[in-house]
């Protein structure tokens, strides 16, 4: 079984590898794999972002351990979230709100058995309560064992805004920014295929494209992204280095025809 | 088995997945974990309280194989230490020399059989000793057909001050900065649970808090850390980058009433 | 199984997490192994440096997933080359050309069956092609099976100058920087061994040295680096600080006497 491990703890001191061996202590035979470590520090936004974009990629019944935890050692909630493919063991404080319409049920981490000890750090929860708990239940332990059951609609949501339709296309934020300089907004790129569309930020105008391609070296275009949004991206450069824009910025996308 | 892996190699060359091919090719069962690679470039203090802070959290039996060694090439001693839950691998400099105290038998590295070859490179040792023995031991060799017994006695140590007890507290040195920016000191925490302390840091005074969640955000305060020891943390910031202090740096824990 | 993972996504997004659960999905017992993924964007050069100097050091059968790609979404070919010890899978565009004296056999990827999905986004390939196919290729699907035999000949190669024999040495290039800032040039080191020696660049000439023990702190020297390779270092410090040289710099080896 897998367990994946996202955290803001960065890779200079050896936080990441204790929690892998927290959990290998608990059982041996589990895999873990990195999502990202580096996500900016207390940055819950970027790491709804990432956790949303990588947990279709993953076997059923993985367990993603998630810890950007700036409220750690307050009464907020610890708990874990049963989905349709996996489950996620993180702080209530909006990170899972990425893939909520994927849950089908939710605890509160209060059973401190499966807990690294009955009284753990002030600091350390990764250490102390998530991992060990990821670790139990991808090793078989039942959710409802981890915990009383909440309701999943008193789960913590961000206050990302959707995008919404315009007259003639879309109009949405950029949600998050790559190792790339990529844009990456929440407009939902299948509106667009087989489409001839823009981008437009400011007063500023971009023709969307269908591959990196089709554009000329270091032009600034509309692309479908991977992650199936829209995003804005420069052939063989870095858009975000030219055009410095930030995250919550307004696009629009524009239809000029069928 | 886990063989765990520490250097200052860094992540942007392939030294690090060499060592774990060469791990693979001695014994491709062994699971091998990453505390860190990011110790600053020769920096052995550093990477001794790493390895000090990540010892307790791993299965018994776990060799951790850690590369920093500005002497790589001189007569410097390659050791393997057995300790009472695992094993080190290294250079004898003082990388071992904070967890000294679990350790029950030791050996000189000199029976080249378990090297990678006969005449191993002038420079990368990681890859030519010290992980293909680390992946021996974890595979079952024991420690005596590694090499010669040294002396417990005979390991270097690190010229590290012990924190020593004052009138009304204890005065210590900060001996590790993380990637939040926390200040880490050598003074132990567990004399000040439940007490009311403070913590002086030339003219300035910090009062000491239990968790994160009692403090203003922007504040610094003095917090028991997840290791054990005092450390000097600003909630919801970066304390390093606003006091600006180096490892070394004496501090001076005060307790007010118990 | 091992499958390598090298790329230039940088560890801040969770791209080769996805990689990794894409592998998974495949095949849960697959091991995977990063070399490294922070090649600078878009530098096949340094990709290719890095895979010539890892393979020799992964048991027979690992499968090498690298994916520096500026192209993607172009018509330049994805391809999987079997050498005498493990497999390449990557785009053609010069990132096997270091280690294609190894290769026997060669497939274009036309085969859509062991992708992800039979129509791959248009940016991300390292997800929807080259890890798929590497881990089919793992898990012993046979090369032929992948697509469209293709001639070793027509694999591209890049443009490295190679080192050539002077009337008193070899002249070469740098062909790469590490972390530590050594330069290391294409020149073969087996030709200093046991002889005096030393390396000029531009006015300068310093002397070749067998080990960092032999020269003084702070001293630039001459060495055979661990990858076999004539290397200019400084004992204790960053030589690039220092020089400021880049890759391509000319390099003149010189012999003294033997």
């Amino acid at each position: 079984m897998i367990v994946t491990l996202m955290t803001d703890f960065g890779l200079s001191d050896a936080y990441v590898g204790v929690m892998k061996g927290t959990i290998a202590q608990i059982n041996p035979r589990l895999q873990t794999i990195d999502l990202t470590h580096q996500i900016p520090p207390q940055d819950i936004t970027s790491a709804r972002f990432q956790l949303m974009t990588a947990y279709p990629y993953f076997p059923d019944g993985t367990v993603h351990v998630v810890v950007v935890d700036p409220s750690v050692g307050s009464s907020r909630r610890a708990i874990a979230v049963q989905l349709k493919a996996g489950f996620v063991v993180a702080p209530d404080n909006g990170l899972v709100s990425g893939i909520l319409e994927h849950a089908v049920a939710a605890v509160e981490l209060t059973n401190r058995k499966y807990w690294r000890s009955q009284t753990p750090s002030a600091t350390f929860h990764g250490r102390d309560i998530f991992s060990p708990v990821g670790a139990h239940l991808a090793s078989g332990v039942p959710l409802k064992e981890l915990g009383d059951e909440i309701d999943l609609n008193s789960i913590i949501k961000l206050p990302i805004p959707d995008a919404i339709a315009t007259e003639n296309g879309i109009q949405g934020v950029i949600q998050a920014i790559d190792h790339f300089g990529n844009l990456i907004t929440n407009i939902p790129g299948e509106r667009f295929f087989n489409c001839s569309w823009s981008v437009q930020i400011h007063q500023s105008i971009y023709a969307g494209h269908t591959t990196y391609a089709d554009a000329k070296v270091g032009e600034i275009i509309g692309l479908i992204g991977s992650h199936g949004w829209v995003e804005i991206a420069m052939n063989h450069g870095n858009a975000q280095s030219y055009l410095k824009l930030g995250i919550g910025t307004s696009i629009v996308t524009v239809i000029q025809s069928n």
